[in-house]
């Protein structure tokens, strides 16, 4: 009998924002694999390390965070036969995801490759959508909100139809597109409801309205934009809950 | 000094889809207040059941879910006093919250009407969003994808540009509008692209295509309908995940 293959969702970086189901998996787990950049740091290994055990077996997915189109692929392409080949020997294997597997989550990537062979259960985790909210004390959504999530990585047009299409906005992503998404958001003339939040649940972790940011931004960077009409979020926008 | 406000996230209904600074908060907190139902049930309450004491105070907010446009605004305006006795008494309070409390949450009443006269503090949690795709094996969104999450309760126009503007969407909150959105589905060609989820997370858990489903659903069911071109997912939608 194949072992099992699960893609446990981390949620944003705070440790403690780990769900219990997702700790278990952590420690009943045979095998963990998790996705290493570059520099040969894991964040989804350190969100998860205080429930590894030192009997598991690692398999780190070493990635060149490039510009490229498709970042990672010939890593996944590496990883999977590894993955399959402990699955095949009757092992579970839990694969390590910052935030939740499904919702941008490079778990994708092994999903895609193995999904349709093994069993497969993914466990989901909190995003760093509701955490960037939590932390800016700034609800997403109520009521009859419409809510859109886009990456900052889209063109003007795509975004600008999203935006118009939706109360509430979460624009993830930004890195290099940070300027550009900071003049539209201006040119819209809703600068004054939008927060910026940085690396939420890391380390490095900072939250600001829009409109007193710099010109540059991270990767794991974001914009909430809301342009509802619900008073407690309106409130919350412009009150003293930021800092 | 005033006792501090949590609104707490508890997640879909799994009891190991609590994170784990909800459980913290829920052992800590010297008074919990949850929603109540006018059948006398809390799913919230007892979801955070394992967790709580028998030291804690319970301050029960008695909903009537009504079909009035503000449903359980009195409810609030008689909890929110008994909640800020506790707070002025120096007493954290720990506000029960299925989901995430920023997500649609019931708990943005409360923090309308306490949140900028207490220390407030938002535990995010896994919305039930991110765990019907999980449950169904059935990734949400992708790299350049456009996610919206849409309320059932709006109207056709509001509907149809959002989801025009999207190439992923989540319609919540289904109960009496579910064959109203299902007909727009199927007038859009977007039936075999659509996944039916109810009560994720709590007993009666049910998912299947949109198109085997009856003429009726409750308030807990959601349909998730994808119409981006992410192979991974397009495969998971008709593939043999879903049972």
């Amino acid at each position: 009998m194949s072992g099992r293959l699960f893609g446990v969702g981390l949620g944003p970086g705070d440790p403690e924002l780990l769900t219990l189901k997702a700790t278990r998996i952590l420690r009943e787990a045979s095998v963990i694999a998790y996705p290493l950049s570059e520099g040969g740091a894991s964040l989804a290994r350190s969100i998860a390390e205080p429930h590894l055990g030192p009997a598991q077996r690692e398999i780190a997915i070493e990635l060149c965070m490039s510009t490229e189109r498709a970042p990672g692929q010939g890593a996944y392409d590496l990883a999977a036969p590894r993955i399959a080949a402990e699955l095949d020997a009757g092992h579970d294997v839990a694969v390590l995801c910052e935030g939740d597997p499904f919702f941008y989550g490079s778990f994708l990537q092994l999903f895609a490759r193995l999904g349709h062979r093994y069993p497969t259960e993914v466990v989901p985790g909190v995003s760093s959508v509701m955490a960037a909210a939590a932390r800016t004390r700034r609800p997403l959504c109520a009521r009859t909100d419409r809510f859109a999530v886009l990456p900052a990585t889209l063109a003007d047009d795509a975004l600008l139809s999203a935006i118009a299409a939706a109360e509430s906005v979460a624009i993830l992503k930004l890195g290099r597109h940070f300027a550009r998404v900071k003049a539209l958001i201006e040119g819209m003339g809703l600068t004054d409801r939008a927060t910026y939040a940085e690396r939420i649940g890391q380390a490095g972790e900072r939250v600001l309205p829009l409109g007193e940011t710099g010109e540059t931004a991270p990767y794991f960077a974001m914009i909430l934009l809301y342009k509802g009409a619900e008073p407690a979020i309106l409130d919350a926008l412009n009150g003293p809950h930021l800092r």
